[in-house]
């Protein structure tokens, strides 16, 4: 399934193909579509849909379907708020969920909505203040100027989120700004075994048969947030050939990323991040053999592991393919030859960064991106531990994570009430530490201080037991500093790590992140120069209209059917339904389509977008890609890369027939 | 540690740098070693020191140390022996053995050993029968004429070994015949604990603290063989500077492949290698977890998927070096330039067979190297299916693995009696079956065939179950035709998918090898045209000899002491000292020399090797190189490349003071 992991931002592509491009709202080339396809949006359908749609800041996409702020997104988007909400006696990923009445809507703890509602050019203003400076100079004013922007915007205003996002990795810099939601509910939700129908092997594959469906309700003072702007779904949904869109936030492409760039990816950080995830899942899928506590808590991540995995992979044999990189080098050679003699030392301005990154690598996961700290305890500490220490610096001073307008999503994740499972905390915990003695060896300066004489085990299951960190009271006491820093075990730990994970990020930054931004710059002047400045920009999760068409491709048909789904049965797991599958399949039609695909270019993020027809009606939702879309970071290729949807008729006939909740299907309807 | 897995045959490299090269005995440089050291070889000393030397037949090294046939080597290269040794009231990996007389000493039943007697120069009778073969035409050739010649020299001969070694990856062609021994025993073998103390963390590094030392002994019609041609292990080991020799069995390198075929390493073997390794880790330690019966039957394949991991890890490091391909890529096309038109067309060969290669690589993994079926039954199960078929056509014609000069090794490893753990069998082989639907898709028309309606789980067990192949004297009556192939579930299924199995070999041996070796052969020729004959053959588990000195790098001291050791302990797996250890403490010299490092060029496959002096005595025991080392796949850099060895003086030690195994020293001594 698409999910953004990682949001990196990187420089504008030129489409070389058709139905090619994750388009901004401001410059989607509606004469290009009305030419290939004889619709071209206009700025009243364009305002439409934008309205219509929502980012969820974990990482996906969503849509207004109900003038009561109904929101329609995967079940994989709502995983961890329906996991959240479990318990031993009450395992919400094995059951569906409906709220029959809105009082049965349940809070999800962690999520945010946003509502972009405008966008300012704001690259002025920054490129001014970095002007002339590099390295930890060009950090430090970054941060800064970046910090005021979004504070002046936000005006402490709890509602306002004001992101100022870096557009072709540094050439441009936009200071979006969104309606912000934090009291969302979940109202709609499938088994996970039903969302996630066919398991790894089926996962960015098709034909596929997932119902990757929920629906959450935006709240707002006590009650649900009226929206005029829902789009409507539309029985009956796409049809083949038909033309569509997808309106959503593609977390990140690296189309145009510098050979030297990709070679670090193929080189130190693929390998790296696949050898880790590949370990984990043995990990996580063994750990919970036979033990349904132990599942219950594990499997919504090895879920996500899993997908990681795949997902990457496909991402690297990408980039290997025969000729790509050739390719690319070719390209990247011809224009550098053409381009202007000042934008000429780009190219090694990123070939230095990425050389300067590749031994930084290994400290940098292991203690900034907390990858040797594997516990959500731990992640807890250290956003307490770090805002304690941000809060007391001015705001232009501090990491940007702590800055005055982003302390709304802090104080979200860290109040919610959720559970922890102390058995899987402390599993992942002592994995993670042998990890790091395995990998820096037992002699490292900080495996010694970490571990000293104790084994992994005796250090996780001490910090684990000792910590009280899972209980949301004692954080808040700790975010409002009425408790101290060294009133627990976790808190204790997540401070003497600290220095040296700072000290790994910061070496990051100025060696690596100033030094690529700068050589984008100049390669964005260069590009200009050379073919203009026509294109879309790289992903950066913000909003992105694509079109495409409903299509399959060589023997794949673009629709599977209720019929199909029932055949694919072996009766077990993942090949297996749900009792209420089993139940309803007397009263389903074996015609009504299931899952679609459509040549749309999307990526990880896209998840949960909607896929829009020509009337801005919702005809499917968008949930994943096929193994040739995985490339899709790196070039969209539409003879195969195909985006994969769950049908709109799909989508009521769950509701309606299978789960009882006729009432929902009734409420988008209306 | 240093281990053979893979035996994998390329071309001859040219030494740059001092100490380098994996010589063949006829071959060796004592002229360059005398002028850099004082001392070199005569034709007297190469003799003893080959005839000293011995092979295991399961990848690793050892060498004659008594006249009564006693062999040193490693732990790790007995480690699977002992394991077939224990059960579950009997666990000899966790205690020391120690055989107080002769009689005590316990049969491997798998193990065999092979002492060189004669090198025999067949390339012009091989190239004869291969010229002017390509693809399926020159398999066909080469396999029926290396069959034929293997057979001329083995006539029937069970005490004779005779292999065909492929040099300099198709230039040159070598008999060499050996004396086989498999008849082998265990005398000693320490705590694996010690054996591997350090566990992952210390592997591959120094300072190192490994008593990776074992003793076996050859007996021959049913006494202990004599061995008059023994080397002598010297008390006082070996000193700093000190010129220092190693005899031994290095698996594999790759120093001479071109860069296509290199890339075709680092974008497609490695990657899915290290992958496959990883989860199997994760898998394997959190399997065994907590449960001692499991852990006793899992934690040596843990160490070798462990090992395994980091070696290869080390050795893609080594690859995507900056620099490192772009010097290869530079000396190529220097050659390419200066050599002889006709030779030219080589890398387009090997690198027509490397693009060939890419696709093919997951079926051949999956079905032919059998990672899909992760089982030693359904291995006992494809050996004998394969026998019963390859022993009914012609000699010319079979398998290589399959003809007559091989069957001794094939019988051996089928009739000895080894205990098979079926929980492990249950859970290596669901996982491997997964994996497979995993990375073939559900939709594959052979894993349709393989699992059917059922899951991984439910086939495995009805396998396993099922099987009696556990059982040696049911291996027996099936090898010698008294029991149908139908007669046992693994059997069925091992027959099964061979047809699918064979094709994926078939494919790679068309394709891939037979194009790849009259590529090396052509280029192999450019280079005699252009830099002369001179230089070693990249590695292929045959006899070599390297030279260098005893020396450290960097901070890094050349010898770690039994003082030492006691400092590092922390009462912790893996820096847990064994009861015998902390017994023996009072009695042991804080000073005595324990591991050292020395400049010797080896890689896996000279485990076991012995660390030689001037005098042809004995002075170390070679058991692992450190992190730098791992690049010697690809190249010797003197500067930081080290082999690590159990010093003289640590292996009397232990055998006279910690593990009460006086008599054997005093048999060293004698």
């Amino acid at each position: 399934m698409f999910r953004s992991a990682l949001l990196i931002m990187t420089l504008c592509a030129v489409p070389s193909s058709a139905d090619e491009g994750m388009w901004t709202y401001d410059d989607f080339p509606s004469a290009q579509v009305k030419k290939a396809y004889g619709f071209g949006p206009d700025a009243k359908w364009l305002e439409k849909v934008r309205l219509g749609s929502l980012r969820l800041a974990n990482g996906c996409s969503a849509s207004f379907v109900s003038r009561d702020g109904l929101v329609l997104t995967n079940h994989h988007c709502v995983r961890a708020c329906v996991e959240d909400l479990s318990s031993a006696e009450r395992d919400l990923l094995s059951v569906p969920f409906v709220a029959k009445a809105r009082e049965q809507e349940e809070r999800c703890a962690k999520t945010e909505a946003n509502q972009l509602i405008s966008i300012t050019d704001v690259s002025e203003r920054v490129l001014a203040a970095v002007k002339g400076q590099s390295g930890a100079g060009f950090q430090k004013k970054l941060k800064a100027e970046t910090a005021a922007i979004e504070q002046e915007c936000a005006q402490g205003d709890v509602k306002k989120r004001c992101d100022v996002v870096t557009l072709f990795n540094g050439a441009r810099f936009h200071l979006y700004t969104y309606r912000r939601f934090q009291d969302v509910r979940l109202v709609f939700a499938p088994e996970f075994a039903m969302a996630a129908f066919g398991g790894d092997p089926d996962n960015f594959n098709f034909p596929r048969y997932g119902v990757d469906v929920a629906l959450l309700r935006v709240w707002e003072d006590g009650k649900p947030r009226p929206t005029p702007e829902a789009l409507k779904v539309k029985a009956g949904g796409a049809n083949e050939n038909e033309l569509v869109f997808t309106s959503g936030h593609p977390g990140g492409t690296e189309r145009g990323r510098t050979v030297a760039h990709l070679e670090l990816q193929r080189d130190v950080v693929l390998p790296w991040t696949l050898l880790y995830l590949a370990e984990l899942r043995g990990r996580l899928d063994q750990w919970m053999q036979g033990d349904p506590e132990r599942t219950r808590v594990t499997r919504s991540r090895l879920r996500s592991v899993e997908n990681g995995l795949k997902a990457l992979r496909g991402r690297q044999q990408a980039l290997v393919a025969p000729g790509f990189l050739e390719q690319k080098r070719a390209d990247e050679t011809a224009l550098r030859e053409k381009a202007p003699e000042a934008t000429r030392g780009g190219w090694e301005l990123v070939a230095k960064g990425a050389a300067a990154m590749r031994p930084l690598l290994p400290r940098y996961r292991l203690l900034e991106a907390a990858e040797a700290f594997d516990s959500e305890l731990f992640a807890y500490a250290r956003l307490l531990v770090r805002d304690r220490e941000e809060g007391a610096k001015a705001n232009a001073e501090r990491l940007p994570e702590y800055s005055e307008a982003r302390r709304p999503a802090l104080v979200q994740q860290l109040s919610g009430a959720v559970p922890v499972s102390k058995p899987l905390e402390k599993a992942t915990l002592t994995w993670s530490l042998t990890r790091l003695r395995n990998l820096l060896g037992a002699d490292d300066a900080l495996v010694r201080e970490v571990l000293g004489k104790q084994s992994p085990d005796d250090l996780a299951t001490q910090l684990v037991d000792g910590s009280a960190l899972d209980d949301a009271a004692v954080r808040k006491e700790v975010l409002e500093g009425k408790r101290a820093l060294d009133s627990d075990p976790m808190l204790v730990f997540a401070k003497k790590v600290d220095a040296a994970a700072r000290a790994a990020r910061k070496q990051v930054e100025d060696d690596f992140d100033a030094q690529v931004k700068r050589g984008y710059e100049q390669i964005s002047e260069a590009k200009k120069a050379v073919v203009g400045a026509s294109g879309y920009p790289d992903a950066t999760f913000t909003l992105r209209l694509s079109y495409g068409q409903v299509k399959g491709w060589g023997e794949v048909k673009p629709f599977t059917t209720v019929g199909g789904f029932f055949d694919r049965l072996t009766g077990k797991a993942p090949f297996a339904a749900s009792d209420a599958w089993l139940k309803a399949k007397a009263g389903l039609k074996p015609a009504t389509r299931f899952d679609l695909a459509t040549t749309n270019d999307i990526i990880g993020g896209n998840s949960g977008s909607p896929l829009v027809d020509k009337a801005g009606d919702v005809v499917g939702l968008v949930f994943d890609g096929n193994l040739a879309s995985l490339g899709g970071n790196y070039g969209y290729d539409g003879r195969e890369n195909r985006a994969t949807a769950v049908h709109a008729d799909l989508i009521y006939a769950a509701l309606e027939k299978v789960y009882g909740a006729g009432h929902l299907a009734a409420e988008l309807k209306r």
